[in-house]
Order: structure tokens, then sequence, then C-alpha cells
């Protein structure tokens, strides 16, 4: 099987390899170029634009930073949708809008290709080991071609029916639940933190009782310790998630307060100036209004 | 060692039963006598008023519904305060405020008694089952010596501190942080819902990747059923503690508006008469709101 | 008629004064001595508690600073309702709880004193030029006879019903009202000032249409100036009647989000040290969330 | 002066009467074409597309629904900016977002077209009865020019700078600052409905004292007594301004939660099919959501 890879960042550099580390042969396209060069040691084909990686694939996977990102690579000159053969699959694992991912869905059936969501959840340390969570959906003989590059770049894949966008919705649903504990433990801390109590004993009592899951832990020792390095997924692509769930939830009348709330935060830590910052850091803002 | 009870209400008789199965011969007081008259046949006394039941005790346990129900058994005529010996330790496990352990440290302390909070998590199934998380905090020896009680009732004790308050504050936040849960998991499952989704499949991604712990599973598949039998702890209650919260952050000048937020909720559910409901039927106000 | 007033405080004063100026023979009573003694030369009695301003009165007016003061004052050793003559009455136009103006109805009521609730609005300035609107509510007969004394005090006054509490729960709402107006000047100006705007334009165009009110003029030029001096109204007690507003929503199931979205933003301002200054000052959280 | 007037909705028709009343000649268009030919008798030219209103005009005034429907009407095919004289003016009534504001400015200058912002607050009845308040910037020259047509249409024009946008954010602004009086008097009237009083006599109070302002006497009378007939300016509309100025505000980075809370209710409105209604009728979730 022929696969293209299209978007090598922090997110994607990592896939790309566990990609060639289990025998699959690739070509790939970075915007900028060396991130590409960077993998041809290891037997991938460096080109120079979205559709030259799709040109001759049996599956196309993308990872790109947001939904201009992908529009551009898919539907811009010299793009996948150009390129990719009749028959052939793209799977979109950026985190993308789930409008966007309807109009893929249709894009690429337009032309008797297949199109498959797989976003992940993990950040660039999960990624480059493997360990990422995938939600996938779309046609099912096509999801279940994929599979074997799904199971290399992750370590569960979740099959959420034969509509695309679904997954994304999803995603996006589960990135909004990750910003409530986010936010949530922002503001516990900061309570106890100013009761003169020491916050790592409330997450000690949270995660060795009904709190005992990876996010809470994760995010607790940041957000205790007051400390959000090293920056693992920055503010900006935080707030853009955000964005981009409020944007589904309107599409269908869905109110959600807490997600507008923690928009609300996340756009004032931008007004902080913590644009590089680990989005977890928008706890600072919790921290902030109470005076610490 | 003498042990008094006060408190036998859905969860205070399942954690008598287990301090009387675990070997201590116990003093029962409850405000309805026939839960204490209950407890008689596996050996308890029952006695007329809380000041008895503290009367000859090395350790009195309370498990009372709120502040007032406290004040009233300890500092009320016939009351704890009145009777309990000196160097007597009284341990308080219901959910109160701030203030109001930071007053029985004080008024025990008056009168040479000893106070300990530890009040719990887990609902009134796990009080019977003896799997409380319990929180203690104050004296270290009182809580020492109190540390085979709180064995017997839980299956996990934390103890933060020697000021029996910042026990109770733990609590506090600790329920903040479970009714973030609910209202997380209501508006995405709303989300999910009226995008033609199974909420179930939601709930398999996340407590299938980061969300692995039980506090998303017990939760998360009453709000995805929309189901909220059997009622485990009632919504007046969790507005309550929702009070209580918001009380001890506003002492310390800490804003936390996730807690305002879904105290409005909690209200909103009242008016919509879920006053006899569990309270993560507060769930109902984001799906009606969504118009589901 | 005779005429006791207890409370000179910033507004009191003004008020006693206004009264003493239309002709009515007052007996006064401060905590602090000294502000009754400054109206003695205005022809005021001063006494030494709040009963003996009531002992002879027919009316006893009460200005204090909350509800603790109002209990105190009314309910304590010394106070007013051991005091005042079967069929005299009470004049209450502090701001107070809804719940407190019902218990001092039937605590009068026991007595056989009337009692009328009659807060007002206004600053310090419009209580010293007799420019206050006063709501005020009780028994007609008794509103009837108090009202010279409300035309000596104010501009206006709103009877509201026979129900005293109905009163103080208008002041409330109108107090939420104001808050609402100073929270909304503050986003929107934020806005236009980081667009690169002028705040004053925004307001020349609100307070030029369709937002001629003194609330929007007043407050808007302290908000668009950032300047909050002189103090009229201290931010504590502004975050008390929001307490207020928000307990008597509870009281009702009524959710107030927005009345909890203003709360949060006081608390972040007394965490900000903003205690001293006027509430107006609560603005200064929106421009910090900012970044201005 | 040759005038095109582009947009004959429930906005635009009464202002173009009100133009072609002042002695304007007007050539107009309307995408159905029926609302067009019915200001034929009196004088207009109706034409069949927005360019052929520019083709010849000193000035063309656009009054659309949205962004999407000013961009096709001033950069589609067949539109305004390709047809527009050199040196000629647009002056663009419509309510748009502050980006496209910006855009239309640059597209206009790129052709040596001139573009004034000139957005109006006013319901239909005020757009009859020539009774707007108009917000407008742009180039000194141009506004100065534009003057006498602002003048047949409005009661009162505020020029707020030679900044297009300036004006739109401004409008935007005034509109969040409406939708704020809207939700504050709602839950206020929730209230008081609820405590059992008569919300009239809260609006009596604050039209009388410190509210004596349009926007709380119009919406006022229309939420006490819950009748949103007539229908002046739709939900979804609302809805739109939300938005937009919430985008406004994220652009330069400003939080604005009161934004944020109301834009969750006009979405829970929408889900409650209130599409069709009146935007004050936003207020029905308030009641909704005390139980009323």
């Amino acid at each position: 099987m022929k696969i293209g890879f299209v978007g090598l960042g922090n997110m994607g550099s990592g896939m790309a390899r566990n990609l060639i580390k289990a025998g699959h042969s690739l070509t790939v396209y970075n915007r900028t170029l060396q991130r590409a060069e960077e993998l041809r040691p290891l037997g991938a084909k460096a080109v120079a634009s979205p559709g030259e990686a799709a040109l001759v694939a049996d599956i196309v996977v993308t990872m790109l930073a947001d939904d201009r990102a992908v529009e551009e690579t898919v539907m811009g000159r010299g793009g996948i949708s150009e390129s990719l053969p009749e028959g052939a699959t793209h799977i979109g694992m950026s985190t993308i809008s789930v409008a966007l991912a309807r109009r893929l869905a249709s894009i690429h059936g337009d032309k008797k290709q297949f199109y498959v969501s797989a976003p992940v959840f993990g950040r660039p340390d999960a990624a480059a080991a493997a360990k990422l969570f995938i939600v996938a959906a779309g046609p099912a003989r096509q999801v279940h071609l994929g599979q074997p590059l799904l199971d290399a770049m992750g370590q569960k894949t979740f099959v959420v029916g034969e509509e695309a966008s679904a997954a994304n919705l999803i995603k996006l649903a589960g990135n909004f639940m990750i910003s409530t504990v986010i936010e949530s433990l922002a503001e516990a801390c900061a309570l106890v933190r100013k009761s003169g109590s020491d916050p790592n004993q409330l997450l000690e009592v949270l995660t060795g009782s009904l709190f005992t899951a990876p996010v809470y832990r994760n995010y607790g020792s940041m957000i205790a310790a007051d400390n959000f390095e090293p920056v693992g997924f920055k503010l900006p692509l935080g707030l853009k998630d955000n964005r981009l769930v409020l944007a589904a939830a309107q599409e269908v009348a869905v109110p959600m307060p807490m997600a507008s709330l923690i928009g609300d935060h996340f756009i004032a830590a931008m007004a902080q100036g913590l644009s590089e910052a680990d989005w977890a850091a928008v706890a600072r803002i919790a921290y902030r209004n109470a005076g610490l």
C-alpha cells in the first residue's frame, strides 16, 4: 500500500515516523521542506506539493494545524483532491471543524475518492510514542483498510460510525471536556491555595479517589505547580478548538455555557500575553482573578 | 474504646453498621428514633439525645445533613459539647461549611475536647459497602486514634493536616469538581445527541482514553441515558454544597465562575421541580436549554 | 410628630439634616457619637442608644449599613423594638435582605408597632440634596403618615404595596440593574479602547440616542475615564447587595446568571485590593482581563 | 446628486422613501424585484443589479441583512465595486462585521472609490419615521457630502472618525448594550414575578428614577408583559450581532463574558423555536429557567 503523508509538525512528524517504523513506504510533504528532508534517511520520499504526495497513493494522511491549512492542502492548487486517484482514501487526522469534515466528505465523494476522519487525542510525546487515541469515522471499508495505519500511530482506535464528521464532533467534544478539567482544577486550586492549603493535597485526594484518570494527573500537576512547561499544545490552538466546538454547537442550537466561559478565559489569557504557553496556562486567569 | 454515633440517615446508618461489624460498641442517636432502634439487634445502644451519645464516649462521630443540624446537635441543649468528656474527640463527617468546621474546633477546644473533621466521598451504596473515601484533618494524635474507625467505614483515608477545616475545604472542592464533571458531560452529551450521534459513543471514547475514572463512568451513564434513578444524592444537597464552596471562596476572595454557573443550573433545576431527583439530573437543564 | 433617626453615616447624615431642615424635631443616634453631636447645633437631640431614639417617637427612621447592623439596632439590647411605643412606626431605609424585611414586619407586628420599608436609590450627594428616589411599602396608613418625611428626603416616592419586603425586593432588583449597566459599559469600553477608538465616542452615541439615562451618563463617564473617584458607594457594599439579590432569587428558585457573573467580578475586584474603591471600579476587572 | 439605493427590506424601504421624500432622485435595487417596483410611483428608478444602481451614482447606499449579502452585493458579479465611478462613495448602513467594514474600505480604495460606514440604531418604525440614530465614520469630506442623505433618514448623526470600521464597532457595541438591557430586565422581572410582585412596579421605579431611557421603557414593557409582538428585529439577527461583537472582541483579545452569556441565551431561544420572534423574546429563557 502506498501512503502519502502531509503535515510534519509536532504531531505529524512523530506519526509519520511510526508509520515508517511499521514498514509502510511514505511519500511526505511539509510546507517547510526541512521537516520532510529529515525523514529521507528513514526511507521516505519528500515531494514539493500535497498533490504529489497524493498522486499514486492508496491512502493519503493529513495532519495539519487548522481548517485553513486543510482547505488549502486539499482544495488549493496542487492540492490533494486534484491528484488523489479514484478509489483512494484521504484520512484526515487534523482537529478541524465539523462543517469542514462534512465538506471534505462531499468534495472527495464528487471525485470518487473516499474520506475518513480520524482525529486524535494525545500530545506530541504520545504521537512520538504511538500512544495516541484515535477516533475514526467514515465508510466502513475504508476505515477497515486504514486500520493498520491507525494501529501504527495510536494505542487504540474508536470507530464511531460511517459519517466522517461524527469523529470530528467527538474529538471536539473531548477537547471541550479536557478544557473543563483544566478550568475546574484551576478554580479549585485557586481556592485551596488562597485558603492556605496545598493544592497537591487536593490533587492527591482527587486522583486517589474518584478522579483516577490521566487527564487529572497530568493537568493537575501542572496547575498545582503553576508551571506549564514543556509546552505540548499551545493556547491559541486551545482557543481554536473552543471556537470549533461552539460553532458546531451553534449550528445545532445547543448552548454550551461552560465552553463559553472557558473561551472567555482563553481570550483573557491571550490578552495577558500567554499565546506561546501551553493551553493549561489558562489556569493563570483563575489565579490572577483570585489575586494569586 | 467507647463510640457515640449521631446521625443515621442514608449515609450514617451504613457507616454505623460498619463500625459495629468491625467490633466497636456504639451508642447511637438519631432524630427519628426508629433508625436508632434498627441498630439495637446488632448490639448498639440507642439514646434520646446527642448529648447522651457523647456522655461516656472516647469518640463521638456525627454524620448529619447540613450546618444547621450540626449546630443544633453540637451546640444545642442536650448537645454534644455539653457532655463530651474532656480529652474525648468529636469526629465530624458531615459535609459542612469551612466556617462551621473552624467554629467547632474552637468550641471543642474551649472545653478541652478535640475536634477532627473527616468528611467523605461516596454515595449511600459506598457507605454501606465501607468503600468511602475519607478526608481527615485535625490534631495528629486524635486523627491517629480515630483511624481504626475510619478504616472500618472507608477504603482509604487522606490526612490533610492539623487544621480540621482543611478537610472540609477539600471535601467541598471535591464536590465542586464532581459538579463540573456532571455539567460538562451534560453539555457535551447535549451537543452529541442533537447532532444525531449517540452520547454512549462519546462516553466510550472518553472513559476508554483520558477520562478513565469512576466519576465519568458513573455520571456519564446516567447522563447519556437521561435516567437519574436511583437517587443517591439529592439535588438540594448538591445546591447546598455549591453554596458552601462559593461561601468558602468568597471568604478568601476567590471567584469561581464555573461554580456560579453550575449553581445557577441547580437553581433552574429546582425551579423545574427536580428537588427530589439526584443531583446529576441538573443535566436536564442543559438538555432543556438545547431543546432536547 | 416626634421623629427618631438612627444611623448617621454618609447617607443618613444628609437625610437627617434634610428632615431637620423641613422642620421636624429629631432625636438621633449613631454608633460613633461624634456624628450625632454634629447635628446638635441644628436642633437635634443626641441619645446613647437606638432604643432611646425610639422611646417617645411617632416614627423612627433607620439608615444602616447592612442586615447585621439593622438586627442589632432593632432586636439587640437597648434596641428599637424594645422601646418603640405601640402604634408607632419604624421606617427602615437601609438596603437589607428581603428575608430581614419580612422578619422586621413580623417582629414589630408582634409588639403592635408598624413597619414600613423605604429603601432609597441615590448616592451621598443625592442624599444631601434631598434628591433620593424612595421605594416604599407597608401598611397604607403608615406609608401615608410617613410621606412628609420621605418628601423631605427624596425627590420622588414609589409606593409598591402593603408588604414591606416588596420594597426591598425592588431596591435589590434596581441595584442589580445598575450593576449590569456598570459591567456592560466596562465590557463595551474595553472593546472600544482596545480597538483603538475612544470610549467617550461610544458614550456620546449611547447617551445621545437610546440610553439617555443618568445611570449611563454617570457610570459611563467614570468607566470611560477609568477614574472612580470620588467614592460614592464602596465595592464591598456592591458585593453585599449582589449577594442579597442572589439570596432573594435563590429563595424563589430564580437563576440570575448575570448577577452571578457580576458577583464573580466583584469578588475578583476584592482580590485585586479594590475594597476601598467605588463599586464602579469593578470595571477594572473587565479592563484587566482584556490586558488593559 | 445621483443616489443609488440597494436593499429594500423592512429597514431599507422606509429609508429609501425618506430619501425620495427629501427630494433625492433614487435608482433602487432589491433582490426580490417587487419591493423595488413599489418605489416607482414615488419616482424611483428600479434596476436589475446592484451594479446598475451604482453605475452613474455619486453615492450608493446599501442596507442589507448581513455580511454575506453585503459581500455578494459589493464584490459579486454585477456588484457595486465593478461599476461605481471613481470618486463616488459607497455608504454602507447595514450592521456588518468590523472586519468586513475594513475590507470594504480597502476594496473601494483600490478602485479610487470611497467608503463610509453609517450603521443605524432603530427599528423599522423608526426607519419609516426618519427617526434613526446614525453612527458614521469615513473620510471627512465624503461623510460631509453624505450628511444631507443621513439627515433625511435619521434624527441624529454621530460622526466617530475617519476609519469606517469604527462606526461598525460602535454599532455592534451598542447592540450589545441593548442586549444586556434585555437580559437584565428579564432576570429582574423573573425575580419580581416569582416573588409575587408586579414587574410593572419594578419598571415604573426604574424608568421613573435612574433608567429614564427609551431602551428601558420599550423593552421593559414587552418583557413585563411577556408579549413580544410586533416583531421589530428578529432573534436570529440578534444572535448574528452577538456573534459579530464577540468576533470583533476576540480579534483584539477582549473577553466579553456578558456577551457570551447572552449569546448562549439566544442559542437556547433558537432551540426553543423562537427563531421568528423578536429578539427581546430571549427573555423567555430567563423566564423558563425560573419555572415561569
